[in-house]
């Protein structure tokens, strides 16, 4: 269990969330416990860009758009849209040669992960994905707990199909912290995830047995 | 030159152009001459995806959203938005564990395709691309002649370097000839343009040297 790094402490942070749209439409307040995920993540893929480690971006906030109106000498403005269900993941790119395919998602939960943060034709994605040879997978925080989680894709698909068995809508704390990976928390980057790609490009079947 | 396939003739529909938001924005017309490219694109990688052999997906229009009204028991309507420009380019994906990256742009001339269609970020965002081991493209449609070319990387940086270095501000009809390959238009799919992605795979060098 390589990545499970010890001590889960968080980089905390006063500064307010500018600059973020989507704070607007969805305020999310973690009070001085620090940024929020999409912020930590979207830090960590400029800082991996600006050091030619990884190209991986977040893809725009899907608009339907209905109305457009074209003042006289200035820019077009959206009158009237809506927002739409994202068809794929949020995140994707390429990392030393791989495609690399994910979504970020964080619960105020403490107990489990609930598995309706997923939408069934984003799972059907990343299984697109993973059948042609790309890397799929999720990072999941405990916001409350401070603590960011690493998922390889197949577990994500076990547990959505247990929960279309008949089983539970969630994943308990333990079954996270048991499968994925700890994502240590720091100052630059902020959610540095890439090693523990590294391992799975290493050992694409690696499933931390030594625990089980 | 295994992709220059005689005879350039295209698959014309008189489906009126549906469903394309874009389309509210930017009236595209070709009368009788069928689909504009994004949507052969759309249609192609539909088709790759439905078979499983591609999954590329385009990215959603990039807004800045200003302003939104939640109106009681209905979703929220964004009131006030703005187009931004694009940071990467519109298309990407992964192919045989490869990922794919590339911007799909039309021109009405006969004789050029004038280089303004690109901005800087988005050449920048494809050497990235290439710099990590992906693959980037463009998609060239002279629309007039009804012939669409794929053109590597490669060869886009250098016309642009052209450009900044003094030289022209375009690439003539013969250059995109000459270092593109002619994509065949057909029904299903319209825009078949993964056995040209087969052979750069294959030959990660190839230049058409045996044209010159």
């Amino acid at each position: 269990m390589p990545f499970n790094y010890p001590g889960g402490k968080s980089f905390t942070s006063n500064k307010p969330a500018t600059n973020n749209k989507l704070s607007k439409i969805k305020p999310v307040s973690y009070g001085k416990r620090g940024m929020t995920l999409e912020e930590d993540v979207n830090d960590t893929n400029n800082y991996y860009l600006s050091r030619g480690l990884a190209v991986i971006h977040k893809k725009p906030t899907p608009v339907q758009i209905v109305q457009v109106d074209y003042p006289k000498r200035s820019a077009a403005v959206i009158k009237e849209a809506y927002f739409k269900q994202a068809s794929t993941t949020d995140y994707n790119g390429v990392y030393k040669s791989h495609y690399i395919d994910f979504e970020a998602k964080e619960t105020k939960n403490k107990t489990s992960f609930p598995l309706q943060n997923f939408h069934l034709h984003q799972i059907n994605h990343m299984k697109q994905v993973m059948e042609q040879g790309g890397l799929a997978f999720v990072i999941i925080r405990f916001s409350t707990k401070e603590e960011t989680y690493l998922v390889h894709g197949h577990s994500i698909f076990k547990w959505w199909n247990r929960m279309e068995c008949g089983g539970r809508k969630s994943v308990t704390y333990e079954e996270i912290t048991k499968e994925g990976y700890f994502i240590k928390t720091g100052l630059t980057p902020r959610l540095h995830y890439l090693p523990i790609i590294d391992q799975w490009l290493l050992q694409p079947v690696l499933q931390k047995e030594s625990e089980e």
